[in-house]
């Protein structure tokens, strides 16, 4: 077969937008540990899960087995908007690095909420509202999911509740204006309209806030008020199920062009983005079908992968969730102020624990000042600001061009561009003042976190 | 030929993207009056232009004959990483309209400079790095061109010294972080670095500034340093060819649908992104082949065409470039605080000036208010946060469709989606808190205004 040109953007036609999402547990020999009730320590059943989240999402939650799941239509109809995302050969970034390697990247960013994140909210506000419900609850760090959710629950004439940690709230007043002009309430957190907010303020005044801490406030709401349900962006099965249309979209692009990459590589905080880009991929892997090289990179400062546990812990500070068995930092955990608040999460998907326990992935991390310095880089050639996290894998990207430019190797290596850094410019003006800072918790701090895991012999 | 289904976005493939830009003044039987020496009042000759803009920036400027020029390949290969940019079937506005009219939009604000205004900065960064220069200079308001050029020069690796009107330098502190972070200078306008501002702040101390004043301090700076020239944004017919790119795109999607606009729709300022999206279609209108009913839409505050002097006037304050003929408000025309920065111009597009002029095209005003509520629904229904000025041709596509739905007519609306409003998000919390306000000019502030125009007997 000939060899095509790969243009710069390989965008897929509307009609090859997936119908189905993929769920990798379905290829698992070892599933990801079940959710536990944290009071019985038993796995939560579907009537566990409903108070909390809608049926259809519990459904998903708890599906192991099914390994294609039909997107609805409406779902569909509203992907068309904004998808399919182009798949983009970094020419330009390739030519400065002078590297013999093939840079490609997923692109999520070209919607308003800035990242991918809208491919699971938009998923969750329609099964919210196709079971009747009033609006939904959740909590959001850096903004991004928040507001993804936002453009959702707008869409479907939903309420929706925001949780913004509070040094976000007061950092990025220009992220709570997007979500009220998309019609949410936005509540700075801990706040005093919850009673787990109002203890944690009791026990730790005046402080700023965490994603574990909004969590826990958001699904007080939701189970607390009629007609409401809890979603969250990340972290859960449900999650990766929807984000699986990034990786299916960027498979069914490669495939088209004859690609194969070598390294497929992503940020990961909860796992949303890594876990959907690298599904079908990983499928594959599991199958015994190909083998691909897969890297999650997370921040120095916040290192659940690289120095984490394996072990049942909660996902919120307040210890009202289920206790999911992931690699973790403990709920206590509290990272360094680094800029990346979609990495600043102290647990990690239970789905890809699994897969990094068992072998099928490795894991980087990444200090923040060389992150900066790769996105920059990015920025000045290929002509998008990324934002903070998506910068993580475009260090590594570029770590891993570097090396192929040294051994003379013609890898092909994808990495998934999550989202665009218009909000993230007090972190940049940090880096282009030269006042960006690295901070690596020590391995004390690392087990006085670790001496708060819950007890759990699973 | 039977109908096709329309798909939600239309992209041209790669090599569709135009290889030539199109001239509209090789159509016009009445050219647009030349640019005038201030000081002989005769026409601005190629030598005379010479030590402000590059050699073939002065060619294009001059050139009012030929219809046809080519794109230079490096051009191309950077508009290939943001471009075909595409173009959008608003089902969902219409839905939410429950109009019979057919709306469509060219979404320009796909890159990270946000708008439109990198056809052009891309342009002309590639003829001075082709002239051997060392770098430009520019001024920018809300901060879209200065951004957009900031990211052409760091492709390029030339030198880019932009003055941002003293107002937005301290109300879009971000706005200057992306700048820097492409590597250009940033000075608020106006400074102590020039002669220009030096006698401005002396005349007008306190002064936030005006892109008039911030325009006087970027050409003296370019014409008293070696390796520099001057580069413009907008009004000139060089950036209307250049932005000709959007209107050629839009034509080849709609003719590859079999679709004709009735009504085409722009935000127009200093007239780039109008005279761009129109071009095509402007010249079949002036050829005789085709009618279509061409709206420049321009703030109640701020408006030239429909309440301007069709006159030769100074482009800036401080009086050092050339007079064009223009609708105007007078260069000492202050708008009144209104948040769409783009279109705070006091002039128009010579081009555009003298189309409107001969009857080829209408204009409309609308106040800021409702323009602010236009940008709301459609950015809850089409899931795009639009630029302030985008938000004004999105307004009267809402006000045309609404018509239609009155009288029942099917009409095909197109309007210039240019550009993101992530970083106008400080409007957008004065209208989300109810604070927002319209300002428009009494007559007697005009007639005080228009005393100032230069006597020119043209």
């Amino acid at each position: 077969m000939a060899e095509q040109k790969i243009p710069y953007k390989i965008y897929l036609a509307e009609d090859e937008i997936p119908k189905q999402w993929y769920n990798v547990r379905a290829d698992m020999k070892t599933k990801p540990a079940p959710l536990l009730n944290p009071a019985t320590l038993e796995p939560m059943t579907f009537d566990d899960l409903r108070p909390v989240f809608c049926d259809e999402l519990v459904k998903q939650e708890l599906d192991d087995d099914t390994a294609y799941i039909d997107i609805p239509q409406e779902i569909q109809d509203f992907y068309k908007m904004y998808r399919p995302a182009p798949l983009v050969r970094a020419y330009c970034l390739e030519k400065k690095l002078q590297t013999p390697a093939k840079i490609y990247y997923k692109f999520e960013g070209n919607n308003t909420s800035g990242s991918h994140k809208l491919n699971s909210a938009i998923a969750q506000a329609y099964y919210a509202k196709k079971q009747g419900l009033k609006g939904v609850t959740t909590e959001t760090g850096a903004g991004q999911w928040g507001t993804a959710l936002s453009m959702a629950c707008s869409y479907f004439d939903l309420d929706c509740k925001v949780y913004m940690v509070k040094v976000s709230y007061e950092q990025k007043p220009f992220r709570r204006e997007v979500m009220r002009t998309y019609g949410a309430s936005v509540t700075p957190s801990p706040s005093e309209t919850t009673n787990v907010g109002r203890q944690i303020l009791e026990r730790y005044p005046g402080t700023t806030g965490s994603l574990g801490c909004a969590i826990s406030e958001a699904v007080e709401v939701a189970t607390t008020n009629d007609g409401y349900r809890y979603v969250l962006g990340s972290v859960l099965n449900q999650v990766l199920l929807h984000q699986s249309v990034i990786g299916l979209e960027t498979k069914a692009a490669m495939d088209k062009y004859n690609i194969t990459p070598d390294i497929i590589i992503g940020c990961a905080g909860g796992g949303s983005n890594l876990g959907g880009l690298i599904s079908p991929f990983m499928g594959e892997k599991l199958r015994g079908e190909k083998d691909y090289d897969i890297i999650a990179v997370e921040p120095a400062s916040c290192p659940s992968f690289t120095r984490g546990k394996y072990a049942y812990d909660f996902c919120d500070t307040g210890m009202v969730c289920p206790l999911a068995k992931m690699y973790t930092l403990g709920s206590g955990f509290i990272p360094s102020a680094n800029h990346a608040g979609g990495l600043r999460f102290h647990g990690m998907s239970s789905t890809l624990s699994q897969l990094y326990h068992d072998g099928y992935m490795r894991a980087v991390s990444v200090e923040q000042t060389s992150v900066f310095e790769a996105a920059e880089q990015f920025a000045r050639v290929e002509g998008i600001l990324p934002a903070p996290e998506s910068s993580h894998a475009i260090r590594v990207a570029i770590d891993e061009a570097l090396k192929c430019k040294e051994t003379g190797e013609e890898k092909t290596i994808l990495f998934g561009l999550t989202g665009t850094g218009y909000f993230d410019l007090v972190a940049y003006q940090k880096f282009n003042d030269g006042e960006m800072s690295d901070y690596i918790p020590t391995d004390e701090e690392l087990q006085k976190s670790f001496d708060s895991l819950p007890k759990v012999d699973k």
